[in-house]
């Protein structure tokens, strides 16, 4: 005898957990697939030396890492997101039609310090569209998590874009060039909307970028908007370097297909976005409720680089991901799930069971979900159960209403009774 | 860069795979509702402590069982199977209703040997009744996979069935009483069907029980037919002891259930079934394709003592599991999956594209499923594409119908074309 648990980090679906996430997932699924979007799932087990390939999640995520010998003495690791699964499978199947576009909802496990709204074993829900450097690949993630998201009614939002070729480009120019010093300030420009000047100034000082540098940074990417007038300005007040020319040439293009799309006004330019994965190569997406301090909601990019690195032959590709998890909170806040059983079939003696049985399949062939007694129940104490699990109406089976041919039928709500025939 | 490969004895599941899957798990799914089982989703990862306590699985499935220390050095678990699971479950919530039904489809894990048919990540399909005791319970585990395979149109099944406490009376009547005996014997009953007699004679042997014993087992089991006439038989053939008294009786309780569920003519009394599993302690269940040697498609039975061993405190039980791995390849073999993408919007030059995207999203909101050209390829090699994922019409953009206001169906079957306004 134990003392049951779980392993910390990871938790049990029940029933109204499991029906809240099967509509999420169904309805995202369905807009995924009319968009051209193909299922795909992989294992759950990867063979080490792949998911720590050069190219893919890098030494972070290794730590956080799942891994183990099998009983053949071979590495294996936990996947710890989909991405390089992925690329894998992407790899072993060289005759696929490009564009390959491929959404995968599924568990990744990440051994993260456990606390609220943090779990180490969680779902990932990906679109990625592989082998197109066309901008009309980015504009149709985008429009394709701004109809999933409409469709979960989960309020508000925005899709926060911008271009990481836009913010090299300028550290660049500013001669901030090692990879160290570009990524240290990628991570300070992110957080421009976020904290004051001199905060600002004081993080980038500990990349060796002066109050100087900083500033013209700070002026040159704070601007937010519609993507056409701060594209437009950008190129009349920014020096120009062959970095920023495309970035800005990208977001341009990109511009065009998202209005072609419709979702034009659910997008904001923001030029200090860079978000946290070192891999992005050009456009980067965010999406973002209004009004509300949960963060991101969904996040994506282009990574032209990383498969590549991989494989050693260069595929571009772009994703958007939804962050289902913090999705599912959001939604589950505000809903209850109906209870699936919908008539209970009591009976008055358990003599009568066979006769309920009987009856409830025919109820269940006319489509009802249906429950009787298993426990011996007495009469009331069959009530209890019946309303216990929510059923909306029991059906009591008792021996002079069946000599009529009759049923009565209580509707659990109202505690109206009604007779029906057999 | 390196060579790229899956861990072995897992697999990748493509679009197609995907789909069938789907649509199997969906309609499997609906049918466990209606009888009021829910879905449950317990973690891939459990505490070593959970899956090694006893009555769990057991030394042999434990030999085969992924383990690894995490990163704070407690030993982990991966699932090698869902009952388990739910135990745990039930133990860690201890104010469910009763009886608690609950179905769960997920993928387990076990270090197997790998050949045809058998992965190391494969999913199982369950549905199990905890708390009831009645017969009842078992008979609608019995129509529920009854009903579940007619609906997937699988082939003509049977249902096998019988209670195990009939062999162990006829065992512990002849004097096998010893643990190993019993054990060895049963194993070899639940070939009583497959092997002749001398072969029998043999393997009874084995385990020291003598010929005369052995040709009493052998007459006394080997009944084959409709439950009634044959639990009639017995009671006037056999010599009883109180198990197989009541063991018959427990039958004859199930059959009376099975006939109001309307599911008599899929069952079938073999008093030679044991199943392999080793903590059985009543009727045991199988379900087998008529005419085919593809062993059994599903397997259950009443587990009482399960439960106690592993929390100290009986809780009776009795569950089916679908083996949806053979399902879904024997289903496969017959099928091929309908391509997702219906319309392929094609465009004459790639100007135009802003055109198609606005095309798309229009017929998408209509419910298509609608892809265009993401790889600026010409027209010729578009159509290719088209043709290559399987798109039933294209639609053609090109300037001269555009100035008319319209655009060029062409069905991809008949490869006639048609026109349609803008």
């Amino acid at each position: 005898m134990i003392k049951p648990d779980r392993v910390k980090g990871t938790r049990d679906f029940d029933a109204d957990d499991m029906l809240l996430r099967r509509k999420v997932v169904s309805k995202i699924q369905k807009i995924y697939e009319k968009r051209g979007f193909a299922p795909l799932d992989t294992p759950a087990m990867e063979k080490w030396e792949v998911l720590s390939a050069k190219g893919a999640g890098g030494d972070e995520l290794l730590k956080e890492t799942y891994n183990f010998k099998d009983l053949g003495g071979r590495m294996i690791g936990l996947r710890y997101d989909l991405t390089v699964p992925l690329i894998r499978y992407i790899s072993m199947n060289s005759n696929l039609a490009m564009p390959f576009k491929r959404y995968q909802y599924g568990s990744v496990w990440r051994y993260e310090e456990s606390k609220k709204g943090r779990y180490r074993e969680f779902y990932q829900f990906d679109i990625d569209t592989i082998g197109s450097t066309s901008m009309a690949a980015d504009a149709e993630c985008v429009a394709t998590v701004v109809e999933a998201l409409k469709a979960l009614n989960i309020g508000t939002f925005k899709i926060r874009i911008n271009n990481r070729k836009i913010v090299e480009g300028v550290l660049n120019y500013l001669g901030i060039k090692s990879k160290g010093q570009v990524e240290g300030a990628m991570r300070t420009v992110d957080k421009i909307q976020k904290l004051s000047r001199d905060e600002l100034y004081k993080e980038f000082k500990s990349y060796k970028i002066s109050v100087e540098q900083a500033e013209q940074i700070i002026n040159s990417l704070s601007r937010k908007g519609d993507i056409k007038p701060i594209v437009a300005e950008m190129k009349k007040d920014i020096s120009m370097n062959e970095k920023i020319t495309e970035g800005l040439k990208e977001l341009e293009e990109l511009d065009s297909y998202l209005e072609a799309s419709g979702v034009l006004s659910e997008c904001i330019f923001d030029a200090s976005l860079v978000r946290g994965l070192g891999y992005y190569t050009g456009n980067v997406f965010e999406a973002v409720l209004e009004g509300k301090k949960s963060g991101s909601i969904a996040g994506g990019g282009r990574y032209d680089e990383v498969i590549g690195l991989f494989l050693g032959k260069d595929i571009p590709a772009v994703g958007f991901s939804i962050g289902i998890e913090r999705v599912l909170d959001i939604l589950k806040a505000g809903s209850k799930e109906e209870p699936l059983t919908e008539i209970f079939v009591a009976v008055v003696s358990q003599d009568l069971l066979p006769v309920a049985i009987k009856l409830s399949e025919k109820l269940r062939k006319k489509g009802k979900n249906v429950q009787f007694d298993l426990m011996g129940r007495n009469f009331s104490n069959q009530f209890k159960f019946a309303n216990r699990i929510g059923a909306k109406e029991v059906w009591i089976l008792g021996p002079r209403d069946m000599a009529k041919g009759e049923v009565v039928v209580k509707d659990m709500q109202s505690g109206k009774e009604t007779r029906k025939k057999l």
